[in-house]
């Protein structure tokens, strides 16, 4: 009963993470409602990204040229190095404004049982990076998982004969969590890593 | 620092209805992660919708083609004509499979405050309808509001001479609900459209 074009766009919008039929068909609607302007320039956003956006040559995030704006911003502190394993981190520490060094992105983590193993995350361009630019720190923001914890290990390793300090982000209990909610292991490394107050 | 086609996504998904920036944002990533088909297939299926969705020449509900569905449907009942005040209560209530007549589609409802006269809601296509293909039974589901109670009125008052016998949908407590939370116009007309049990 639905036309057929109006059932096409439902269904694209239910490709969306916790978009269910409802919503699919909410925003399905307003793009309806939408101006003729604002519905291809809607199109077109989608279209461009898959052919505009790219890994930055020399980080791995993504951009929307060959070098990302981090990487080409002279400005930056060329001694810390903050490793992560998702391009979007990039931008959620970018938005803190509190890290003001360069980052290195891994496509994903070393995950044996999936068959993801250190070449097939990028290591090497890591490795040869660190080697090249010489930082004097490499902060490790990974997933806390084992996944997190298996690829921190094997990079430091590797790092290790190397003149720089590898550091990893603090692990404990969230700020304003419930203590009774919080995982044994999170818990064990919080009080593993106490600090005198 | 965002890559610019990224962003314009982001703020493409904000446009949508509950849409803010974090889901926005999750939305965005989704899609740098479909396949480039599902990216192609997802940007087309919005770019069509303008193109190919039209009103019903004879019902102004949304169809793809010149007559949509249900208008050209020859097993529905011609005797009851059900008129809803947004194209989507179309899809709604034949999702319920309730109803086999035909629907009607006003543009909206009369509404002096915004300068929404009787002549701007497609009345007059409505009459004429009622008039050539003689229903025995018009049937409101317009919203219960003043704007939904002018509209039927003003429509009522003009069918009256002809032979058609005119309902709305019953007002009332809806079913599960809780008392206390019901306003005062809807107990008030569950109260004076109560029934015999």
């Amino acid at each position: 009963m639905i036309p057929d074009s109006l059932n096409n766009l439902i269904e694209s919008f239910k490709m969306l993470p916790g978009v269910g039929e409802k919503s699919a068909e909410r925003f399905a609607y307003a793009v309806l409602d939408l101006d003729e302007d604002m519905v291809s320039q809607f199109a077109e956003s989608i279209e461009n990204i898959k052919n505009n956006i790219k890994r930055c040559s020399i980080c791995n995030s993504l951009t929307d040229k060959n070098i990302c704006s981090i990487c080409e911003d002279k400005t930056r502190d060329n001694n810390a190095l903050f490793v992560v394993d998702d391009p979007k981190n990039v931008f959620l520490f970018e938005k803190l404004n509190m890290f003001h060094g360069k980052y290195h992105v891994l496509n994903g983590l070393i995950n044996p049982l999936e068959g993801i193993n250190p070449e097939d995350i990028g290591i090497d361009l890591l490795i040869k990076r660190v080697e090249k630019e010489k930082f004097k720190e490499v902060i490790f923001a990974l997933k806390p998982s084992i996944e997190g914890e298996t690829t921190s290990l094997y990079i430091k390793k590797i790092l290790d004969g190397m003149n720089v300090t590898i550091t990893r982000l603090a692990s404990g209990v969230p700020i304003g969590a419930d203590m009774e909610y919080i995982d044994s292991l999170t818990l064990e490394r919080a009080l593993s890593d106490r600090k005198e107050v």
